[in-house]
């Protein structure tokens, strides 16, 4: 019988010397092997052969028998991991997409449990996020035009190195598939030096960030062929954003220069459709956060720091789609833009959350001894400069918090640090969470401190000022150059070209314009070009520049940006293998159940009949109006299996509550209640039962306190 | 000072004889302007001449008085459009996408109030809908493969009219274009008979159903120029979908035939990706929902009829977008999909709806009197057969409890029935729910009667069945022609083919099969060719056919679908405008609020201090969190701006309760909560406001109830 528990704690220490055995042993057989084989090479005895034969023998049911008992100390999904896939596709949870077509790879329909599921799972994350932090969500299209996502890098950077086989032209992804063939290395188990095999790891470790010369390099030093044995091409970027082409019209977008000579002409209508043309489906929601920044400011009434928050779609045109909900082609997000002053990143809730212990993989560990820092607080971390700085700390608490309410087993759940060589090299700190599921530890959310890079870039090309201002507590003294142009004479001289003149020269720096100033002194005279080549021929006595100070009160700034960024596929995917539980086998097969927490299971609570009597029928619709009314998902289940089945079919889609009507609730109105991870029940009245229900169900009572007050009645379910 | 209610009912009695006024006066004028022409050709003494032209003076003066008094009678959001449309922008409910870049067409973005409205209708909608009718809601992607919407008939016929600039190349949608067009004929209002006049008001109202040539023809005969003044092409179909590609292959999609390739081989690997290739961004939900309908029902325990949802994005390539969220590329939807035995659309809730009397503007009134029914009940009109049947009548009504749910007023809602000519050639019935706004009547959702044609074509091409199974009351004795083959001699005689000769027989109808059976016995052979062109040459001794009967228990049928359909963004716009409000001239600025019914209401609660004196703070996060663990949206407004100003601004993000708290709040925990449309007030203790803000929010207590426990206080606001 399997552990009735799918987040048992692992025994790390056990675990990992029941590994560090296998692996002993596996060299033992290795080395064994080889001797079998120089023995029957050199023609031995035959008895010799036989008794190494035999030792080899005895060695590989060691090596079999131990794997079972590491096989054991795994969680639940690692073991069970048919059963639960079994159970999300009969239930209907997952599906691939259109699959009578065959299905499209990367593509899922979620049916009803998945669907009630994720949406609250999302209604959880705003309450959580956006309600109690007083964000502010937007909610903007997935059509972009080309200019934003040329600005934001995705244009140019957004890729993955693909290789094709040479002869029919499959796709498949350099990465991906050069961890694979290292894997098979690695696992051939024979030939291999430990030496070698170090380097492998590594090279393996740095698959995703190989230059694409260095892949080319790496897979020759393989030998790669592609899966049908043919050579490959040499690798290549593939973009993995989806071009479209936004109206009707066949030339492509509008780039820069159509923007501005759209804005030159002040046309209106031009410049409506100015964006129009080339584009591409979002492959992130952050860059409809950021292109808003200047309304958002606003709203919040120019108050810093605050955040901006968008649940949405993302898309991402996968070379190779795999590993269900992980690795797919359109995906919902949740995404959090946190706009601070970048050199005041406090945070003023932090002393909330500073006392709380994370699982923090920094990246001090992750080169060190490897290990996990289980002990350390939120404060700590910050204080020790391991976590850069108080917002994101604060961000890392709250979704620790978040992930454990959504049913993540802390056993199984990771703050992983970016290692230097992993960031952009505008991102000055970057924290997955990684949760652990039969797949491995893959990441669910981000947090980065992207600094100022995305409100600048886009500043830069739409001309449009993405600042904030900060307020001295007094006004400062500040030196400057001051500029003062003969506006009569620089008008006679230049005519129409005047303004620009002056813009041109206010935009320079102190040390520009004093340069200027001692050209005039010297010579009289001063040739400005533009950076569009124009050209003025300037005077002594049109303009003069002087050093002089100025009071200021306050100062424009960039926000830096500090980004929680959530992939709610993948964590539907790891709450769905957290929440797996086996009750063992029972009537001949594997009872298993989904253990939701209530607060974001797909139906709160199945009403069942005893039986399927009919004079059930108004009591039934009386329960479930009750619930339905105190906005409980309560689901009618008359169907004519016996209890004990009812009961475990509804605890497979991982429903917490039941309320059961007998003969006697006919005469009285009391009901049973039962919850679905103890099987445990009592009898209350049906007022009092959707009371009950109504609280747990927001997770504002437990089990435990309930039990407390009533007494448990003695139920059997088979 | 303006209308207090938006809402207010129309006097159509009264709205209507104005009209009429109206257009005996434009028909006076029209007369007039004709004489006097004639006047001034004909030489007329100046005298007669001046006569004429005064009283054409006084006509037209007549006429714009009465146009002044006609506006008066209409609604507030026709009357106050730009204000309403300033305050949705400026507090940030709804603008246009990449704002910063010139925007794109057709794209828009939700900022935190209109992002929260949308969050809360689509919340309603669920309950209203999914959870209240029990049914199985689904998550598709947006991504769709060609084959699916091939099947669907979308690449074929999912197109609009365009005209192009012979000069420019401007796109123009022809049908709109020319109804604008024939707008600005009819407005000219001089020289038109009304003859004339009634045959271009037909035009118009054809204008989105002519063919290729019938618009050629209508444009021509206007002589319509581009709006640069050019020559325009020919109209020619231009798809609505946006065509992307799935995947890195180079190669268009797969077609059928690839698919039919894939599955022959039985090669997994192949079938997974034979969708891949050549897609589309969905134009609706519905058809992720036909491709899962086998496992909907298999979900359903078999049992019919039942229905689907979907709420999520649809993508349209509008040629030319505009009236805000009217008409736009990317819009949410939530469709539903009631699947119901073609000749049983009885539904069981019925009686539940009948007697409810809803705004029915059905065909026959729309081609006699063009009046809306607003006096017959739902019952009635099943019973008289206006609306098809009791499941189409059941969701009319529901999406009519819905809508008035959201705040549409009666007043601006109608069931429009589509003309038999507007149905597509599959459907049994159609009914529209037009919403009255400042666009005129638009439709925010359809409900159709799809029949069984889009399950029978995914079935035909996909190979799999889609159907559901009726079980008799008590077996049946039916007729049939029994085949009975002579496996031993097919088999020696066609070896691997006889299988397809078998399937090809049991295919056919039985009078098919009596035809054979007729011509073996005639002539001892028979050459059968099936559609792949094979040919079997048939003899005697190989197969009979005969006569006889069997015992049935149950029937396959392919279910028809019944279709309610909704435009999230559509209903967004109207719920806008029929909220709108004005409290006439405050403080030198018309006053406008948003009265969103509390249940959709972006923020149910804003905290407010008296002043912003710092003691307030603690009580204030007290106020908050207690609201927030209730599950109340609420938001704290402590700037320094006077409460008058503060209750104006929440008023106009339509937050129906404030909870204040002044100096003797800070005592004895006491408060006060002031509702938005009567801007009155209740003193209660901080428990009992959160609680009845709590109950209010949900929609289970209303203002009037409070009031008849709870003394009103009085309070100054300016």
């Amino acid at each position: 019988m399997a552990t009735q528990n799918g987040s048992v704690t692992l025994d790390e220490a056990a675990t990992e010397q029941l590994a560090e055995q296998l692996r002993e042993l596996r060299v033992k057989v290795t080395q064994n092997a080889e001797k079998v084989r120089l023995l029957k090479q050199a023609n031995a005895p035959a008895a010799e052969i036989a008794a190494s034969v035999d030792t080899l023998g005895q060695l590989r049911a060691q090596v079999t028998a131990l794997e079972k008992q590491f096989e054991s100390t795994r969680p639940l999904y690692y073991q069970l991991r048919s059963q639960c896939e079994n159970l999300l596709k009969r239930r209907f949870f997952v599906v691939p997409s259109y699959e009578i077509y065959g299905g499209v790879g990367g593509l899922y329909d979620f049916g009803p449990p998945g669907c009630a599921l994720k949406a609250a799972v999302e209604q959880l994350w705003r309450q959580h996020f956006v309600l109690a932090e007083d964000m502010l969500e937007v909610s903007g299209p997935c059509l972009t035009p080309h200019i934003v996502l040329k600005t934001s890098g995705h244009v140019d950077r957004f890729t993955d190195l693909m290789v094709k086989d040479t002869v029919t032209s499959d796709c498949l992804r350099a990465d991906k598939y050069l961890e694979e063939k290292i894997d098979e290395r690695l696992n051939a188990k024979e030939g291999i030096s430990p030496e070698e095999a170090e380097r492998l790891a590594l090279l393996r470790r740095q698959a995703d960030a190989l230059s694409a010369e260095a892949m080319k390099a790496a897979l020759e030093e393989l030998n790669v062929k592609s899966p049908a044995g043919n050579p490959l091409s040499d690798p290549f970027p593939f973009n993995l954003m989806f071009g479209l082409k936004i109206g009707p019209k066949d030339e492509g977008g509008a780039g820069e220069n159509q923007l501005q000579d759209a804005r030159a002409k002040g046309a209106a209508a031009a410049a409506a459709r100015s964006a129009e043309g080339r584009g591409y489906l979002r492959p992130e929601t952050a860059q409809g956060i950021f292109v808003n920044f200047r309304r958002l400011l606003e709203f919040n009434g120019g108050r810093m720091p605050f955040a901006a928050a968008q649940l949405g779609l993302g898309f991402r045109n996968e070379i190779a789609p795999r590993n269900g909900l992980l690795r797919v082609r359109e995906f919902q997000m949740g995404e959090i833009e946190h706009f601070v002053h970048p050199d005041h990143k406090d945070h003023p809730k932090f002393h909330l959350v500073k006392d709380l212990k994370l699982p923090l993989f920094s990246r001090e560990k992750q080169l060190s001894d490897g290990k996990v820092l289980r002990d350390m607080t939120v404060g700590e971390a910050v204080a020790k400069k391991i976590i850069d700085n108080e917002t994101l700390g604060y961000f890392l608490a709250r979704t620790f918090v978040f992930l454990t309410r959504c049913g993540i087993a802390e056993s199984g759940l990771r703050f992983r640090q970016h290692l230097t060589s992993e960031m952009a090299h505008y991102a000055k700190d970057c924290w997955d969470a990684e949760v652990e599921c039969s797949f491995g530890w893959i990441e669910v959310a981000g947090h980065a401190d992207r600094s100022a890079f995305d409100l600048s870039n886009h500043s830069k090309v739409s001309k449009v000022d993405l600042v904030a201002f900060h307020k001295f507590d007094s006004p400062k003294i500040v030196d400057y150059v001051k500029y003062t142009p003969n506006k009569g004479l620089c008008g006679k001289t230049f005519k129409e070209r005047q303004q620009a003149l002056h813009e041109a020269i206010e935009e320079k720096s102190d040390s520009d314009k004093l340069a200027i100033e001692a050209a005039l002194a010297a010579d009289g005279k001063y040739a400005l070009t533009l950076c569009t080549g124009e050209t003025f021929e300037l005077t002594r006595d049109m303009m003069k520049f002087e050093k002089t100070t100025k009071k200021v009160s306050e100062e424009a700034f960039v926000p830096a940006v500090i980004e929680p960024s959530f992939g709610i596929g993948r964590i539907l995917h790891c709450i769905m293998e957290h929440a797996f539980r086996s009750r063992g086998i029972v009537d001949q097969e594997e009872r298993c159940y989904m253990a939701f927490p209530a607060i974001i299971a797909p139906t709160k609570c199945v009403i069942l009949p005893i039986s399927s009597n009919p004079s059930f029928s108004e009591l039934l619709q009386k329960v479930r109006d009750a619930c339905v009314s105190r906005g409980i998902s309560a689901k009618i289940d008359a169907s004519t299996a016996s209890i004990g089945k009812r009961y475990a079919r509804n605890d497979e889609v991982g429903t917490p509550f039941a309320i059961t009507i007998d003969f006697d609730s006919l005469k009285d109105e009391s009901v049973t209640v039962r919850e679905r991870d103890s099987m445990e029940q009592i009898r209350v009245s049906l007022a009092k039962a959707v009371d009950l229900v109504g609280r747990m169900s927001l997770g504002t009572l437990d089990w435990q306190t309930v039990k407390q007050t009533h007494a448990l009645v003695d139920v059997k379910e088979a």
